[in-house]
């Protein structure tokens, strides 16, 4: 059987779109190919069977937001984090300036959608923060698609990415006001939306040089995207031709200062989400979060075909 | 006379320019102001005054590459970079396809055109590695403006960055070669090129409390401009009209990856250029780079005007 697995499998958090550019960019660009690695990309229907298809080891690799990658750990996943591709994209309360919802106290009366149980949870814990009473709004699980279940008039407002769901409303419907989850929260960062590329440990365990390969070409990938932005997205577009449009070349352009072109984890950010999912009750007191990301995947050094300046290597 | 003085003085490191958009847009909103900082904002004409002029205390704070703030640090000016603004620019050998300069091999005949004095360390050490004669290329001193300097035809090639010269010299002539610096050393980074916010000793010793004010205020203008790009480049241009052109639009949106949001020093980069800068022999074998700069007057946490959970503050 082994010998008939030829491809390395990558499952997305979410469908393909412009914040996946520096994985379609490296793989167009015959980066993965160049370290032995045929990659298959992957989209989810549902963005809530990731966790689950990585953690049990169906695919090689996958990506998922850090509040989900703790989460699934916590649950009992073998599953870690080997390398940040979003960096703390700002994630807040979308709605149109027409519904009226300029501060968090005008949720109340409202319907707030939220994608998955943590959402809700997050949106109940702020409201508690505000001193807001949980039964005078209503939650309503909408799954990812939250902009289109406010231009459906299914909620007045939910929790989406400033450079994804803020600007794909501000196309198709005009004014949006916009809410920083981690503002209202007083959490300094949105840290907990970071996404990740996480591996289940079998993967760890039986193809370690795979993964160090494999992040080598993805950080090609972001070097690419970030450097040359107009061929990376016209990379994505010829692989996704339906995402040749302006609204998703703005979704691009406004996500490009949040690739994370080091693809580290800072220890300060996991241990500030740490605290605020126990604060949640989503993780038990006392909870090791160091477990569940590592660095030693990473390039120390990006990738270049030159004998490096002896200083230097 | 020290009650006379109200403003607290800020030189940039050339004119000002998209890249320098998170300082208009946080002024332009009053995040300074909130702080009670008057800024002005200072240009140089010549961008070679700037270490002195900072050195010797004649003003608060100043804008530098990191390699020029360790070479004046280590010339005996008491300066220290105390934030980011870009991170790691890509930089590198910029010359029109039609100069036939494919490969750094090429430059054999060529006239290659440098800023100052550590431009031409860094070319003629390049050639040496690469196994070049050293007089079998022209070295021009040409400041900072090379894609003038391209157009007029005083050199064939010259340094820039991926995020500006090159993007001028695309719109105003046509096809264009890039030949990273990073890459021809094997440096695998270009550190030495971010851009930091440096202040002589003066500053810190009497103005510790507006150091960290001024960063929180610029920090927010960080966060602004990566999260609204479009709105803070406007800001930029109702103060400048004269850059609101595609050009310079392309210039910012090409530059917006390059932002550091955090804002901190990676120590990992400081060493490298430590060891960089000893093989240019700019600087001692041994020097101590720590002291070239500090996270101190970094906010810990964002700016926010809410109370924090109690888990996260």
């Amino acid at each position: 059987m082994s010998s008939l697995k030829t491809r390395t499998t990558l499952l997305l958090n979410w469908y393909a779109n412009p914040y996946h550019t520096p994985i379609f960019a490296a793989k167009a660009s015959g980066f993965y190919e160049e370290e032995g690695i045929k990659l298959a990309i992957l989209e989810p229907t549902d963005p809530s069977d990731v966790t689950e298809i990585v953690g049990t080891g169906q695919v090689d690799i996958g990506l998922k937001a850090m509040l989900h990658t703790v989460a699934g750990y916590a649950k009992g996943y073998p599953i870690r984090s080997i390398a940040t591709l979003l960096d703390e994209p700002p994630t807040g309360l979308i709605a149109l300036k027409s519904s009226g919802i300029n501060t968090f106290q005008d949720i109340v009366g409202k319907r707030i959608g939220y994608i998955g149980e943590f959402g809700k949870k997050i949106i109940d814990s702020l409201a508690q923060h505000a001193g807001i009473d949980p039964n005078s709004y209503q939650t309503v699980r909408t799954g990812m698609n939250i902009t289109d279940a406010i231009c459906r008039n299914i909620v007045d407002a939910g929790i989406g990415f400033i450079n994804f769901q803020k600007v794909e409303l501000e196309h198709l419907r005009g004014e949006v006001n916009f809410l920083r989850l981690d503002q209202l929260a007083g959490l300094g960062c949105c840290c907990f939306c970071s996404i990740q590329y996480i591996v289940p440990e079998k993967t760890i365990l039986a193809q370690p040089d795979m993964l160090r390969k494999f992040l080598r070409a993805t950080q090609r990938g972001v070097a690419f995207t970030t450097e040359n932005p107009g061929e990376a997205f016209e990379l994505l577009c010829q692989e996704k031709p339906h995402l040749r449009s302006d609204l998703y070349k703005d979704i691009f352009y406004r996500t490009l200062p949040f690739f994370d072109r080091h693809m580290k984890h800072p220890p300060h950010d996991w241990n500030k989400v740490n605290r605020y999912m126990q604060h949640l009750t989503i993780i038990e007191p006392g909870f090791d979060i160091t477990k569940c990301y590592t660095d030693e995947y990473l390039p120390l050094v990006p990738y270049s075909d030159i004998e490096p300046i002896a200083c230097c290597a």
